[in-house]
């Protein structure tokens, strides 16, 4: 395994790092919840199709609910915590064409680089619980309507009271190598030039490392020792529920065969090509931009630090 | 880090381990697996309220599908995958009564500490697969009914054409230290004299690390490094959909402020306190039994290997 203290000493990724205190006890009593979210106390975000609001200046615009009442559906209102003692809340703005003159709606990925790191790791909550909640509105046990409880933790159904929790999907991410070599795939929907890590949703009953090993499998083909397998890092990944699961994964069989149904191509870098590539002095490959756990873990296993 | 392969040397945890091939690419194709489906090959394993039928002499009771068309609603029929060229299938056994005389029905925990490695992992797949299928035949998005599509891999909806995926809902559980000693706490419904790791669901837009320190804070109240968190192992844990992820957590700050609600009682434990513990030698103290995580981070930390 890494030195924890290499890893340590970087910039942490994107999304990950809330410094909201979620309020676990206050969420337990409803009425408390209630008068919280009916209150003039706090400060709203606003999304806009998963969208934030930014100021003009930089920086997610935060608005009095009275503000944010005019422009927003409340029934969407959630509770995502405090922040320096002021409760922080987000709703769905449906009148975006109302917006105040100095905001504007940014795409989700461009606000994620612009964001201060804990306005991203906010934003990244309220994005994944409002996809959550606008996917959720009936009970998958019943059919019937659901209502939010516990300022946006859970949804009960309004006729058979099943309680419902936001998803969050574990998705291995992995450095597949091969002594001084590492593989990176491409999918043809993506820019030309642009190599990553594999990744995939890990299935019901099957721990990470075994995950990894499918996928790896599945996708190109490459066989991986389960026990070599070590985790890295991970990352909140709110597109829409992901939580990324960084591991890196020495092969023991590193021939390719490529599921072309996943995978444009797949090949084996030399840690030479991917210093190029993260230097953008390889002639035709780049990686990913740098929010992605995937180019973080190209940088480790670049620096022989993973 | 912990040596891993100190860690690969002890038993595989329970319900870890499928030796089935999954068969992603055989999904894809739904006449193929309607056929698969409906086929004379393969072996049926039958569920009876989440429970495993097994063989008077121990091991899954395993059906061929004539059989278990007799028994099961095979609507539920999933496609597990293939295991030494058969495929493996489940089903959920509504006329219990008339199970063949040498089948029985066994409570799952039971079954999991009765059955081999492999079976108990095949079975904790199909136990996590149905329950979530038992509880989506209605789309969250509409409210409208929905069908299973690729063998069980996902539901859709009959109007609106969403997808759904069965989830698997990542769990951190952790050995929570304090140099020599480690926090152990104990829930109120549990039998006397038993206590375990903290755990806690992974909340939307957190890591790991981040998720450990949340909930060891408000259940405990103590306060641990993200940074110093390191990953151990993991274990499904299809009660009902579980990913057990164990973490070892050193803390900066070991004040005890319990969370009633939560747990009956939380305390520090000596490595020796826990080594008597784990040799049922302890007066008045017991871990959980060897098919939980908890048990291997005790057994782990006592053996000074994290």
């Amino acid at each position: 395994m890494n030195d924890r203290t290499l890893l340590a000493g970087r910039d942490p990724l994107v999304f990950a790092g809330s410094p909201l205190d979620r309020g676990d006890l206050l969420r337990r009593d409803e009425s408390a919840m209630d008068t919280l979210l009916a209150g003039e106390d706090g400060w709203w975000m606003g999304l806009v199709e998963g969208d934030p609001v930014l100021q003009q200046q930089g920086g997610l615009y935060w608005f009095r609910r009275h503000e944010i009442a005019d422009l927003a559906d409340m029934d969407a209102g959630l509770f995502l915590g405090h922040y320096k003692g002021s409760p922080c809340f987000s709703a769905v703005i449906t009148k975006a064409d109302s917006l105040p003159l100095d905001g504007e709606i940014s795409p989700a990925r461009q606000a994620a680089m612009a964001l201060s790191h804990d306005e991203a790791a906010i934003y990244a909550q309220a994005k994944a619980l409002h996809a959550w909640h606008g996917r959720h509105g009936f009970c998958a046990a019943c059919g019937e309507t659901t209502r939010i409880k516990s300022g946006g933790g859970r949804r009960i159904c309004n006729a058979c009271e099943s309680e419902h929790f936001p998803r969050v999907d574990p998705v291995v991410i992995m450095l597949a190598t091969d002594g001084d070599r590492c593989l990176l795939g491409r999918q043809a929907s993506w820019p030309e030039g642009v190599w990553s890590a594999l990744a995939g949703f890990v299935e019901p009953a099957e721990t990470l490392e075994e995950a990894c090993a499918r996928e790896l499998e599945e996708e190109a083909g490459v066989k991986a020792d389960i026990a070599a397998i070590r985790y890295v890092m991970g990352q909140p990944w709110p597109f829409p529920s992901s939580l990324m699961i960084g591991l890196v994964a020495p092969v023991f069989d590193a021939s390719l065969t490529i599921d072309t149904h996943e995978l444009e191509q797949a090949r084996w870098f030399s840690r030479d090509e991917v210093r190029d590539m993260l230097a953008t002095r390889h002639p035709d490959a780049t990686m990913p931009p740098s929010i992605a756990i995937a180019r973080r873990l190209a940088e480790l296993w670049a620096d022989e630090v993973i």
